[in-house]
Formats: structure tokens, C-alpha cells, sequence
């Protein structure tokens, strides 16, 4: 022991840390040359530890450190870098002396007293490494509570393929792969699951709250089976049973159930996919043969995109412009055969193949082109417009556009069962990375064992907040359900909105999930086999299909306004006076200094006060989006520029709305959950959908002075810790979406 | 013409809006009743109008709607519903009376003037419909400021594989693929493209810098090609020549530049992604024999995602722990020889197939373990470490921490590469989208014609401010080849960190700009012939490989940290005054009220206010991390979960710091761009990039208070009006990156 012993935890760290420089050893060497209580010789024999031209050998570096933990081990007490110093001098007067030349060499070199005095202890335990999964909850109860009524159904699905015939099949051979989802589909058409929703008298159940829980719990399988299955039973039946009348019912709704006959939903054009009022396929009617000739007038009409069409359609529901004696009636709907039973195509049908798709290739989507095919009278479905027995053309609804989007109106079931799906997916792809965060291990405290990875606060954001969202997410779309299962005509506009956009937010949010579970899974969540490849890419073109997320969100948006200007257009003076009584109370209750800048735990994990925080920014863009356009065009501007310039204001009110929804739903479900075990983890989730929901929007509260910056800033360490709460249930939260091992088949997250 | 064709507009719009419901149909029957300049005779045959059991029937509409357009015709000047209803009444004397209810019964029915009033208008044309590309700038002189220096390698690559050897192969057949691919590189290989980086003592050119611009220009082919050629002739290559000594350049370098010597990195091992320090293979010296045995101590410690090892590597560089006589030195290189020429797996080695991926189906990946392989002492790659004679070790770096930090910071050259790679990934996508956008045409003001989609101003903002970002990344990743090529020692840990944080920054560009560009092309976009299905799933495991983004950027944000201690230790009274000053000048300067609130265009798009605004955001940032982590730290808590507690806080100092580097180069980019229109057309995009990161941290700027709520917003509309502006150049800027059609391939983008 001598006092240049003093000097050893500084030169160990200049030589072993990544991040210091030939800088800090000029430093240490200006440090040593100012230090009076050395002799010339002690900092002669100081320099050569230092040397950049000759450096110690690993074993003297070996060496300083087994003697740095010897004095650690023997002097417990030692608190920071100097104390270490001080002993390992000898508690030499002349280093105590130089403790505040001590201390700034430190600075210097960028040392702080607690990390570096860690690096030279033993192994040990940390809040971050011993954090770890608790059962605090019954996960099976949990599972009830999701599945709800329709639990049965679900339960079966489950199942029927977890059994060996539905054993995940290899994707890359696209005929082959075709060929495998086309006979899941038949194997399910015989637990007569594609008709159970149709009506009793054509082989089914009429049980359409169960057909929506079959296509979630498909939706824990492979993706592809559940479009097909879709296109099959849900499109393609249903657009009979809903757009066709009896006669149709009679002839066909049977054999779609039990894919004896199946069929094509033929809507989308190369030239039209949103705008689908724009289709330029023609239909003419010609009463002395009493026929339709269905034609495809140039390429860009080509029907596109077609489920079933490529290989196994034998009829399709095709969307045409109706001709009557040269009168354009829009658009309406006709049953065309394209194939006959042995599969050839019917002379005037053209099938072409779209080919390799980013994902669901056991789906054969074609395109289909018509060369003046003729189709008899009554395969016009004919439930909302038909042509009469003189050859005239009669509609209960006037109005072409109407009709037509009355039409689409009975469709809406799709919207439903299409956010339900990619929910599934996302959850799936969740449950992997969860289990696998659980377990993977990466890191840890210097000496100390390696860390799961799901105790990586970042981690925590990057997927606990998904599953915050995910059973959010749950219980809007349930309510949607249910509001479409109970619907009378008066909601019919109001639900056909919330469907338009629950299908926008819950497939982006699917998107945005299964993003951050591959992220999250490394190099693992990039191997086909765990099964995140599928759901990404099976799922990327929900967001486009059932109608483009943005166009849809344009849709919800302007019923909002629809909403808005009707309820200001009906107000009479009293209203008028209770209208602006409720804003001087939110100014009163939300918007004063001290609601603005509460940062109290109490406050920020009150239900009441995120839902004021929804619900006061959902108006406020409501209403501000309303008088920016009404402005906009009183100026003089054209409507159709005006809704384009405030376009991105459009979409934030749409956004705004489904948000509030959401959450009331999810608030509404934490209350009416009986175990209370489990409605405390549903709580916490709650509290974090909602706080991660308004850091989101943060930027917006602090334009509109609803809060103040301290008051964002607590929000998001209070985000931070949620999280880190939520972190011991992560996993039973996952397992309590049931997903059964033979699906979820993820080797990541199934094996040991 | 009759009094009653007042309501002709009301009636034919509640027919025919599909968003009005029964309820405006009551309202209608209400408003009627209380008109007293109505008989009853007149009241009734309203009444008949609007009786929702009896419609009118579709001719009576069109009728309605043939004279409301006649009437608009003949008086051109009409300018609201009121004035259209007045002169269809004639100009009855009892309507004009009525006037006020009449613009209450608009009001209750929700209807806008100028909305309607266009409904009835011929087709006519609007801003934005008519929006289209211009060319306004010379897109060769562009492209010339794109490729600067290494434009010839960049033109002779393009060249190349616009030949049709190169022509695009189906990746579904992954055997077939794999050998497609290696053919490639060995065409490319033939080309003496593999070895321009090497020595010329080795058959290479010594030319480094084009190295990057091959593989950037390589990287608007198929990607599996640019990782396949990354992997043998950099990360194999690179590994030999940087690691190893003139032995081994001697020995490899050659074969290895033509292929004639295939091999693999192999770093990673299944438990040990990140955290490469903790790998467990080892490599156990033995003096007698002069060997190393190599060998897997379990499962976990196997090689995994190793490319080139499924297939055709012949070597490899295995990254082991060296034991010499039971002591462990740490991580160090050997070269491990895995199959014979006849490429026969050699004895002790087993090798696996990592299967089908998301993407990268090209490049066999595969994991490799070893039994006990012996392998001879000069396999060592031995320039950092080495054994000598008397068999102990020995290395001019003690510590075996910053040794392995020092091997691999020789090959930071890969951090380089990939983001590059992945920015010309990038640049694909949105060449493909913009340029579909451009000539997509979907919905359209009532009656005109349809609208290129990217004339909608969320299309804009959805693929134009990518576009700005690829331009700015473009110019930083210049910056960092520079930086790399010209390093000295001194400057090596920072281009580390820089080359870290831009692999992190551009490869999450990529990733979101392709999921953009997916979307924004429909149905389109989820079509494997038009290329973003490849583009988007190979480019997606970057975000992973050679370092996961996350763990990178808590390195950048650590050295960040590292360089800000120092700073203020290193800082003297002067400093310290000198840096209060600078402190207090931007509060006088930035954060006065004035400049909080300026809303002026000339101000808004002023490049010194964007770079006082994004290094603003980086020093506070960066300190108050800095001062939580030490406060943390002082209170007790452990240093480990102390940066756990700060993980969130450690990115954005990352990002921050990154963003602010982005920014400069882009801004000293245009400002060094000689031709004045290229500058200009650069000079926006400068611009919508600045501006659109402020928009994105806008809820930073406002809690710090740097900004109030009027500026954010003026910023959100400079953002959408600087992408209206630059929407005519968006299809030249694209051509700009001058892709050749034979590699772009996508349909949608390059056929008429």
C-alpha cells in the first residue's frame, strides 16, 4: 500500500472504459504533474502507468482491480470514488489534502461517484433485474370476461383447429397453399360454421353474433383462411341474402353454406377501389330476352383484387352501372356464374391471377373482365331497386346515390368482422412478444445475472402500452357488435360510422402493434417461424381493404359534422344558452390554472378526468374543424378545396371521436367486471390506455391550453410507471386471450 | 314555376344525401306546416313530396334536379340555397318573406351554402384537381448533386444490373433464390466490385468510399443481393483484413474478393444478440499443439442468423472467448474453416437452416455450432491480441473490455453501409409511390373529373415529407462516409456514436417511410410485382441487425452524456461564464415572448430559426438527462436502475442530438448547391424536413416553453402548405434519385 495507490481506480478506469480517450490521460498526466505531495520519483514511476506509448500489461491491470475490490470488501462503508481513493492510499494526509483536485479530476473525466464505484463491486441484486411475472389474477376468469356471450362459439373454433388437419401449412407454394386454406374452409363449412349466421331455413343458425366471434377466433390461425372464409360466407353469402331476395335465398344461400357453391364478392375496378359509386362495369338490360349483358368497357374497369376469383369462384356478385333503355341507373348488384362445376371458365369470363402478395396467398385473388356476358333477369339482386314487368326500372329508394349506399349499408357486417380479425392478430403477436420479453435475457447490472428483457422500461412502452390498447380495443369493438346486432334504421348512419371507423383504428393499430412486436423480438421475431411475418403481412392489407383507412376516417368525419350542424341547425335559444353554460363549466372545472397544472396521482389516475380530457378534445376539434370549413367556403372557397385543405383537421376529429369510444367502452367494462382481482388489472390497463393516449396527444392539450407542461411532464412518468406496475401481469394478461399453443405455435413463446 | 318549387333543392337533397335520415324528413313536414303564405291545398301536395311510405319516384328526382340546374344556368349569379329557392318560386313574395326560416331550415338540415350550391353546378374545375407535376428544376443536374463524388461507381453499378443477367427473380422458391443470388455476386464479384475497398496488394483498388456507393447503388436491386455481398466482402473481407495480420491478407484476401473463398461473420449467438461481450463460445489455447479448440458450450451459445452458413460459406470469423490455461481474455477472432471445397460441412461442425424469413429470403442465414474443432494458432486474427512464443498472451490493449470495443470499432464501416442500403430502399418506395400517386386518379369535385390522389393534402403530407427526410438523410449519411473516410484516432468514438445513431435514424425512416408508401398505394402496394413487398420485408430485420436500434441508440445518448461531463468538467470559470452567456442569449433571443409566439412566414421558414430550434431542444435535453441521472444516482439509486428509471429520456437525447446533425448537413447541403434551381426545389424540402420535426416534437417545444400553442399551429400549416408547394416537383425529385426502370420494376410506377 502507498500513496500513488491512490491513483489506481483512475488509471483502471482510463484503460478499460470504451468511451475514454488519449484526452483523459492528458488529463491525468497534468493532473499528477500540479500535485505537490508527490516526489518527483512517485510521479516519474505515476507517468508509466500511463503511458499511451507503452501500456501497462493486462496482468497489472488484472492486478489494480483485484486490489481495488479487496479495499472495497474490506471498507464496506466506501461511498464514492475519493473515499476509495483516500483507503487505497494508506488514508494518506497528502491525498486528503488534494480531495477537491481529486474531486474535479473526476469531473474531468466524466466519473459519477455511484456508477463507477458499481463497476468494482460484487454481483448484485437491482430493482431492474429482479422484477419478474406474478399471478395476481384468475386468467381463466379473465378469459370469461373477454369472451363474454359468445364464449361457446369461440371455445369451439378454438378447438377444431387446435386438431391435426389445421397444422399450420407452409406458405411459399402458392397453389399448394391455395389448395390447403380452400379445404380448411370446407372442413369448417362442415362443423356448418359458414352458415351460422344465415337464416334457419337455408341450413344456418341466424346467428350473427357468433359468425363475428368465429372470424376472431379464426383470426388466431392462419390469416388466410379467415379472408377466404370470409369472402366465402361473409361477402359473397351475405351480399345475397342482404342485396337478393327470396328467389336468390332459395336458389342459393344453401350451397354457399356448405361451400358447395362458392363465389366472389366483385366489387373493386383497377380504376375504382374507393370510389366505388365511380365503378364502370355495365349491366344493360334488354327486355325482349329479358337478360343483363354484364361488360367490362375498357381494362381499367376490370373487376381487380377479387377473392375466390383466381381459382375456385364459380358465381360472384358482380357491381355493375345498370342501363335501362340508355338511362345510367348507378350502380347495383348481379349474380354472374363465372366457372362451371368442373372449373372451366364460362365463355365470355376472362380470369386473370394478381399473383404474389406481401401476405394472405392462400387467398386466390384474380381480376375478371366481362366480354358482354349475358346473365338472365333474375339474377339481379333485387332487394332495393329491380326492373319491373313492362321493363321499367322501380326503386323504393329515388335516389341513385342513396340506394347505392344503402346497398353498401347492409354490408356493414364486414366492417365489424374485419377490426375483429386483425385485433386477434395483434394479439397473437403480442402474446409472442410478452412471453418472449419474459424470457429472453440481454444485459444486466455490471456483474451481476442478465435481465429479462420486459424489464427494460423502453420495452415496457414499446408493448405494454399495445396491450393496454389491445384490450381497449376488445371492448369497442364489442360494443360495435352489439350495437349492430340491436341496431333499428334510426342508428343505421350512426353505426355505420363508428364501424367505418373502428375498422381505420383497429386495424392501424394491428399495424402498428405487430411493427413493434417484430422489433421487439430481434433477430427471432424476423424467422418465419414465430409466426410474426404471418400476422404482419397477412394483416398489412387491412387497412386498405373494406375501405381505405384514410377515406374511411374522411367518412366518420363528415358524419361528425353532419351531427354537429344538424345539432346547432335544431337548437333553439335555450339550448343555445345550456351549450355555452357547458363550455363555461369546462372552462370552470377543467380549463382553470390549478385543473391545468394538477399533477396529483389522485387527479392524474381519476377516469373522470381522462374521460373530460377525450371528450374535451373531441369537441373542441369537432367544432373548431366546423367553422374552419364553414369559413373556408363562405370566403368563397370551393367546397371540394375546402375539405381538402382542412383534410388532416378531418381526420383528427375522426381520430378524436373513436378515441373517446373507445375509452368510454373500456371505462364502462373495468365497472361492470364482477372479480375484482381482475378488475384491478383492468383498471390499471385502463389508466394506461387512457394517460398513453393523451401523452399522444400532448402537443394538442398544451396548443389548447387544456394542460399545462408540469402536467404533461407527470403524465408521462406516470405512463413510465404504469408500466412498470403492469409489468409482473404483462404475461397472464397475454394468456388470458386464450390463444391455444397449437396456434400461437410460435417456438419463441410455446417452448421451454 | 310555382311558389312551391321553392322547396324543389330541400326535397332533392333529403332524397338524394345519403347522409340525411327521417328525421330531416320531420323537419321538413314541421317547417312546412308553420308557413301561413302556403294554402292547405299547397301544404298538402308538399306533404306528398316528402312522405317517407311513398317516395317520389327516381324520375320525379331527376325532373327536380333538371330544373334546378336549368334555373342555376339562366341566373348565373345566383350565390346561396335562399336565392336558388327564390327564383324557383318565381320570385314569390311569400318565400321572400319567409327568408329567415328558410335559412334556419338550412341550418337544422346541416346544409352549407356553397357546399350545395356546387352539388347542382355543372362540372367545373377546383385548385385542387387541377394541381399537376411541373418541371422545374434540371433532374440530371440534381441527380449529379446526388451522387457527387462516387457518381462513376454509382453509374457503372446501375449498369450493371440494368443487365439482363440481373433481371429480378421469384424469391418464393428459397433454394432457387439462394443460388440466384450468389450468382449475382459472383457476377458482380467478376466485375471486381467485391474488393474495390481491399488493398491493391490484393487484387483490390483501395477505394473505399466507392465500396459505400456500390452498396448503396446495389441496394435499389434486390436486397438479398446487397446483404449477401455485405456479408462476404465486408463483413467476411473486412473481418480478415482489419482484425487479422499481413499473414491472413496474405492468405484470404484475394479468394475472398472473388468469391472463390465464400465465408461468414459469426458474431451472434442465439443467447447473445446485444450484448455481444457476454458470447459464450470459446476458444481454448493449447501451447503443446499450437491449436485452438473451438467449441458451443450449450445450445444457447450456438451461432445464429450467421449469413453465407446455410449454404456456401467455406470459413468463417468466429468471435469466441479465448481461454489460455484457465484464464479467460475475453472476446477475440479466429478464423474456423466450416466445409471442404466440395462443400462438405467438415468434421465437428453442425450446421442449421434459419428457414424462411420475413424478407431476405436470398441470403442463407443459418446457425453453426462447433464439437471440439481444432484449429491452428495462426487462425487467430491477431492484430488487437495475439499469443506469443512462450504461449502467454499478449496485446498493446490491456483490458479486455476496451479491446473488444476497439475490434469492433474497426468495423463500424458496416454501420455505414446498412443505413445507405436502407435509405436507396427508401428512395424505391417512395419513387414508386409518388410517382403512382401522381397518376392514381379517385374521387373529384361533384361532376368534374377525378383527382390525382396526390393532390390530397394528407397524400402529401403521407409521401412528401418522407421525401424530404430521404434528402436529408442522404446528406447525412455523405457527412458520415466523410467523417469515416478522413478519421484520425482522436475523432473515432464519435463517428462511432454518429454512425450508430444515423444506422438507427435511417433505418426507422425506412421502415415507417415504406409502410407509408404501402399504404398510400392501395391494393396496389400489397401486389408483389410492385416491389414494396420486398422493399419493406427485407429492409425490416435492419432495424435489428448489426446492432438492435434501441440498444444503439442508448450508446449514442450515452456518449452524449460521456462528452457533456466532460465538457463541464474540463470547463474553467471562463467557460463556465461563457456558457452561462450562451444560456442567457438564447433566452433573450429564443425564448423571449416575441420569438415564442412569431407566426410570420419570414420567420416560420427562416433555416437559422430551424437550427436554434432543433440544438436548442438537443443541450436541454442532453442536460436535464444528464442532471436526473446524477440526482438519481446521488439519492441512492442504483447506477443500472438509474438508467432504467432515464431509458426513455437517454433516446430522445439520441434522437435529438441526430436530428440536429441531419438538419445541419441538409441545411450546408443546399447551401453548397450550385444550380439555382436545384437549390431552390432542395431549399423547401429543407425546410418541410425542419418543420415537420418540429411539428412531430411540438409537444417538447411547448412544455419547455420554448414555443406557444399560436406558433405550433402556424408550424402545422406551414407544413401543409410547403407540401401543397412542393407537390408539383415531388415526381422529379423522385426521378432525381435516378433509379433505372429495369430496378424499379413496379408496374404502377413505371408503365404508362
Amino acid at each position: 500500500m502507498a500513496k500513488t495507490d491512490a491513483f489506481l481506480p483512475y488509471f483502471w478506469l482510463t484503460w478499460s472504459d470504451d468511451l475514454l480517450t488519449k484526452n483523459e490521460l492528458t488529463a491525468l498526466q497534468q493532473f499528477i504533474g500540479i500535485q505537490d505531495w508527490l516526489t518527483t520519483a512517485e510521479k516519474k514511476q505515476l507517468y508509466t502507468s500511463i503511458d499511451i506509448t507503452a501500456p501497462p500489461s493486462r496482468d497489472t491491470l488484472v492486478d489494480w482491480k483485484s486490489r481495488i475490490h479487496q479495499t472495497l470488501a474490506q471498507h464496506p462503508r466506501i461511498g464514492s470514488l475519493f473515499d476509495l481513493a483516500f483507503e487505497l492510499s494508506g488514508r494518506d494526509s497528502g491525498v486528503q489534502k488534494a480531495q477537491n483536485d481529486f474531486l474535479q479530476l473526476a469531473q474531468t473525466l466524466g466519473l459519477l461517484d455511484g456508477e463507477v464505484l458499481k463497476e468494482f463491486q460484487s454481483p448484485h441484486q437491482t430493482r431492474t433485474s429482479s422484477h419478474e411475472t406474478i399471478h395476481r389474477f384468475d386468467i381463466g376468469k379473465m378469459t370469461e370476461r373477454l369472451d363474454a356471450e359468445t364464449a361457446t362459439a369461440t371455445q369451439r373454433v378454438k378447438s377444431i383447429l387446435s386438431t391435426i388437419p389445421f397444422e399450420y401449412h407452409d406458405d411459399r407454394d402458392i397453389d399448394a397453399y391455395r389448395e390447403k386454406v380452400y379445404e380448411w374452409c370446407k372442413l369448417l363449412a362442415n362443423e356448418q360454421l359458414g352458415s351460422i349466421a344465415y337464416p334457419k331455413a337455408y341450413g344456418g343458425q341466424d346467428d350473427v353474433a357468433s359468425y363475428f366471434a368465429v372470424m376472431e377466433a379464426l383470426s388466431y390461425h392462419d390469416l388466410s383462411l379467415v379472408i377466404k372464409f370470409g369472402v366465402q360466407f361473409g361477402l359473397w353469402g351475405m351480399s345475397v341474402q342482404l342485396l337478393g331476395t327470396e328467389k336468390h335465398h332459395q336458389k342459393y344461400l344453401k350451397d354457399i353454406g356448405t361451400l358447395k357453391l362458392p363465389g366472389c364478392f366483385a366489387m373493386t375496378e383497377t380504376h375504382h377501389g374507393s370510389n366505388v359509386k365511380g365503378l364502370e362495369t355495365t349491366a344493360t338490360y334488354d327486355h325482349q330476352s329479358q337478360t343483363f349483358t354484364v361488360h367490362t368497357p375498357h381494362p381499367g374497369a376490370q373487376k381487380e383484387y377479387i377473392g375466390n376469383a383466381a381459382k375456385h369462384g364459380r358465381m360472384a356478385t358482380v357491381f355493375a352501372k345498370l342501363l335501362v333503355n340508355g338511362t345510367d341507373y348507378g350502380v347495383n348488384a348481379f349474380v354472374v356464374p363465372l366457372r362451371d362445376a368442373q372449373g372451366q371458365t364460362l365463355p365470355g369470363i376472362a380470369i386473370g391471377d394478381c399473383g404474389p402478395k406481401m401476405g394472405l396467398n392462400g387467398v386466390d385473388n384474380g381480376t375478371i373482365r366481362f366480354d358482354q356476358v349475358v346473365i338472365p333477369k333474375e339474377n339481379m339482386l333485387d332487394r332495393f331497386a329491380r326492373i319491373n314487368d313492362l321493363g321499367g326500372f322501380e326503386s323504393d329508394i329515388p335516389s341513385d346515390n342513396r340506394r347505392f349506399f344503402t346497398m353498401l349499408g347492409t354490408l356493414v357486417g364486414g366492417r365489424i368482422g374485419i377490426p375483429r380479425s386483425a385485433l386477434s392478430a395483434a394479439k397473437s403477436g403480442l402474446a409472442i412478444a410478452i412471453k418472449y420479453g419474459d424470457t429472453r435475457r440481454q444485459f444486466g447490472p455490471d456483474g451481476g445475472s442478465e435481465t429479462p428483457i420486459l424489464n427494460y422500461r423502453v420495452h415496457q412502452r414499446r408493448l405494454l402500452i399495445p396491450l393496454a390498447h389491445a384490450y381497449a380495443h376488445h371492448f369497442a369493438l364489442s360494443h360495435l357488435t352489439d350495437c349492430f346486432l340491436q341496431r333499428s334504421e334510426e342508428d343505421q348512419q350512426q353505426i355505420e360510422a363508428l364501424a367505418a371507423g373502428m375498422k381505420a383504428m383497429t386495424t392501424w393499430f394491428a399495424r402498428d402493434a405487430l411493427q413493434e412486436c417484430r422489433e421487439a423480438c430481434g433477430g427471432k421475431g424476423y424467422l418465419s417461424e414465430n409466426r410474426i411475418d404471418a400476422l404482419k403481412n397477412d394483416t398489412e392489407i387491412y387497412t386498405t381493404f373494406e375501405g381505405d383507412n384514410t377515406v374511411l376516417m374522411q367518412l366518420v368525419a363528415k358524419n361528425r359534422l353532419a351531427e354537429f350542424r344538424k345539432k346547432f341547425g335544431e337548437m333553439d335559444a335555450s339550448d343555445m344558452i345550456g351549450y355555452v353554460w357547458d363550455k363555461t363549466k369546462t372552462a370552470l372545472t377543467e380549463k382553470n390554472p390549478i385543473a391545468r397544472r394538477n399533477t396529483t396521482d389522485a387527479h392524474l389516475l381519476d377516469p373522470l378526468f381522462h374521460l373530460q380530457a377525450f371528450r374535451y378534445r373531441e369537441h373542441h376539434l369537432l367544432e373548431s374543424a366546423a367553422k374552419r370549413l364553414k369559413r373556408l367556403i363562405d370566403d368563397g372557397m370551393d367546397a371540394y378545396d375546402a375539405f381538402n385543405v382542412a383534410q388532416h383537421q378531418m381526420l383528427a376529429v375522426a381520430r378524436a371521436f373513436l378515441e373517446r369510444v373507445i375509452l368510454e367502452q373500456f371505462q364502462a367494462a373495468v365497472s361492470k367486471t364482477k372479480d375484482k382481482k381482475c378488475q384491478a388489472a383492468m383498471e390499471n390497463l385502463c389508466k394506461l390506455y387512457a394517460l398513453s393516449q393523451i401523452e399522444t396527444n400532448k402537443g394538442w392539450y398544451l396548443e389548447a391550453d387544456y394542460m399545462e407542461g408540469a402536467k404533461t411532464k407527470a403524465i408521462r412518468k406516470m405512463v413510465n410507471q404504469l408500466c412498470w406496475e403492469l409489468r409482473p401481469d404483462a404475461v397472464p394478461l397475454a394468456e388470458a386471450f386464450a390463444i391455444p399453443d397449437a396456434l400461437l405455435a410460435a417456438p419463441i413463446a410455446t417452448k421451454p
